[in-house]
C-alpha cells in the first residue's frame, strides 16, 4: 500500500473467497436441481402408484434435472478453468461473478418450467436463453482475467468462448425452429472434444505466428 | 501463549473458519431464494397454463427474488471488504456475525410476503428493516475489525457505513410515506459508485489533514 | 511414512476438509430452518390474511426457529473451539463427528415439531433430547482431540463440557417438569458467560497446582 | 510451464477447488436428505396427531432417511481417503467425479421412494443400483489417482474398492431375493471393520512379496 497508488490495490480482492463463495453457490444450485424431483414421490401416508410408475411418467421432469445438472456442473468446470491461477480480482469482475451466479441461482426455475410444458417454445427460448446468458457472462469473465494477467501469461488458457458460440448457435435455432426442441444441446456437449481436438492446434499456430 | 496473557489469545479465532461458514450460510441463503419460484411452477402431472403465463402473472414474487439476491450478494461483497486480511477475530465478533447471519438466513420469509403482499405497508417495513437490521450489522462489524487493527492501518477501508446510512434513510422513508412502495431501494444501487467517486476524495482529505 | 508405523498414519486424515465438509453441514443445516418460514406464506396467486398476521399467528414456528438457530450457531462455534489448531484426526474422531453431524442435520424436524406441537410433552423430549445428544457428542469430541495433542499442550483448551452438563440438566428438567416448557433453555445462554467468568480462575488454579 | 509439453499440465487442475466443490455438493445432499421429514410434520395452522405419531407412523420415511445419511457419509470419508494428497486431476477424472457427484446429488430421490414403497421391489433395485453405481465410481476413481502418483507411492492407499464389492454382492441379491428387503445393507458397515482387519495384513504380505 504505497502512499503513490492506495486506490486500485484496497479495491482488487484476493480470489479465494470469492471463488470459495462462487463453488458454494454453484454446489447448492447443482443440488437444489433435486428438490422438484423429490416432490414427484407421493406422501408416505397416503402412496399411490409404484416406484416405477413414478419413473416412467416423470421421464420430462427427470430429463430436464440431468440435462441442467450436466450443464451446470460443465459450467462450473468452466469458471474453475478461467480462474485458475487469477491474480487479484477487480470490482468489475466481482459484479459480472455475481451476475453469473444468479445466472446459475436461477436455473431451477426454468428447468422446473421445462419438466412441466416439456413442448413449449417459449419456455424452451427461457431455457436456452439463461444458459446463453450464463456462458456469455462466462467469456466476458475469460477476457476479464486474461486483461488482468501479465502480457505474457495471455493466450495460453483456452477459456468458454467455444462453449458461448455453440449456445448462441443453438439458441439462435431455438428462435427460428423451435420444433427441434431441446435436441439441438447435445451439440453442447460434443463441442467439448471438439474444442480438445481443436485448441493445441490453434494455439501453436497463434505460438508461431507470435515468435 | 506466554504464562501473562492467556486468555485473551485463547479466545480469539483466526478468521478463517468463520469467514468460510459466513460465506457457506450467505451461499445458501442466496441460493434458496430461487424456491418459491420453483415452488410457483405448476406440477408436472396436472400443468395449466403456459411458460409464458408464470412469468407474466407472478412478476411480484420474481422482483422480489431478484432484489433480495442483489442485496444479499451486495452485503456479502460489504462482509468480504469488512474482514480482508482482518487479524483474530474477538468474542463479540464472533457474536456480531452470527447475529448478521441470522438476517441473511431469515431473508426468504420477509423475501415471500414481498411476493404475496405487493402492497401492503407493514410488509413493506419489514423487509427494509431487515435490511436496515443486516446493514448496521455490517457497520458494527466494520468498527469491530477496525478496532482491533493497528493504528496504522485504520481509516484506510470504508466499509459498509455509506450502505448503512442509505438503508436508514429509506427505512425512514418507508416509515413515513410507504406509498412510494420499493422505489426508494434503488438508492441502494447508486449508493455504491456515489462512494466509489467520493471516497477517494474523503481519503485524501483525511490523509492530507493527518499528515 | 516410516516402514515402521504405516498403519496409524494412513488412516489419520488431515482435519482440513473434515472441517470443511462440517462447517459446509452446519452451515446448510441452520439455513434449511427457514424453509418452514417460507411455506408459512400464501402463494402469491390466492393471498389471504396479511402480512402481520402471518407473523403474530405463527409465533410458535418462528421462535422455535430462532432458537434453532441460536442453538446451532453456538454449537458450531463449539466444534471450532474443540478442533482449532487439532492435530491429524482419528477414524473414530470422524465417526463420532459424523454422528454428530446427523444429529444437527435432523434438527430441522424436531424443530418443525417444536412449531407445529408446541405444548406437547414429547415433542418438547425430543427436541430438549435432540440438543442434549449433540452437544455430549460434542464433549466426546473434545476429549478425543484433548488426547490426541502432546501432554503439556492439554487442558489449555476449556471445550463444550459446561454446555453439555446443563443440557443434561435440561434434559432431566423436561422429563420430570414439563409443563416449564421451554423456558430451561435459556439457561443454556446463560451458561456461556457464566464459563467466560470462570473458566480463566479455575485454569489458573489448575496451573498453580501442577507448578 | 515449459515449452515442451503445455498441454498436460494446462488442463491438469489443481485439487483443492474440486474437491472443496465437491464436498460442498455432498454436504447439501446429505442435508437436504431432512426436508421429507420436515414435510411430514404438519402445519402449525392446522395440528393434527401428536409428536410420537408423527414419528412411529413414519418409521419407513425417518429410516430410510438415517440409511441414506450414513451411506453418504461413508462415501464421502471413502472420497476424501480416496484424494488425499492426490496430485493434479486429470480431465477424465474430473470428468468421473462430476458424474460421481450426480449419484448423490439424486439420493433424496431414490430415498423418498424407499419411504413411501419400502415393499416394492423395483424401489429396492432402484435405491440399491443407485448405491452401486456411487461405490463404482469411487473405485474407478480409486485407480485413476492411484495411476497418477510415482510408482513409488502406489498401493500403499486401501481404496473403496472393498465396499465396492460389497455393494455389488448386495445388488446382485437384491436382483435374486427382493423379499430380503433392505436387511443386506447392513453387510456395508460390517465391510469397514473387516477391511480394517484385513488390510494391514494384506499389505504386510505385498509388501513382502515387493522386497
Amino acid at each position: 500500500m504505497t502512499a503513490g497508488e492506495p486506490a486500485p490495490q484496497r479495491d482488487w480482492l484476493g480470489p479465494e473467497r470469492l471463488l470459495a463463495f462462487s463453488d458454494g453457490v454453484v454446489a447448492i444450485g447443482l443440488t437444489l436441481l433435486v428438490l422438484p424431483l423429490a416432490e414427484l414421490v407421493p406422501d408416505a401416508e397416503e402412496p399411490h402408484g409404484s416406484g416405477l410408475e413414478i419413473i416412467t411418467e416423470n421421464l420430462a421432469p427427470i430429463g430436464s434435472f440431468a440435462l441442467s445438472f450436466a450443464v451446470i456442473a460443465r459450467f462450473w468446470a468452466a469458471h474453475h478453468r478461467v480462474f485458475d491461477d487469477a491474480p487479484r480480482v477487480s470490482p468489475l469482475l466481482v459484479w459480472v461473478n455475481t451476475v453469473w451466479l444468479f445466472t446459475i441461482v436461477v436455473m431451477p426455475f426454468p428447468t422446473e418450467m421445462v419438466g412441466t410444458f416439456p413442448d413449449d417454445a417459449f419456455t424452451l427460448r427461457f431455457y436456452v436463453g439463461t444458459l446463453f446468458a450464463s456462458s456469455a457472462l462466462l467469456t466476458v469473465m475469460t477476457f476479464l482475467v486474461q486483461r488482468s494477467r501479465a502480457p505474457a501469461d495471455r493466450g495460453l488458457k483456452h477459456g468458454s468462448g467455444g462453449t458461448g458460440a455453440v449456445l448462441l448457435l443453438i439458441f439462435l435455432v431455438t428462435l427460428v425452429a423451435p420444433q427441434l426442441g431441446y435436441w439441438p444441446l447435445l451439440l453442447l456437449f460434443l463441442s467439448g472434444p471438439a474444442e480438445a481436438l481443436l485448441a493445441p492446434r490453434v494455439e501453436r499456430l497463434l505460438r508461431r505466428a507470435r515468435n
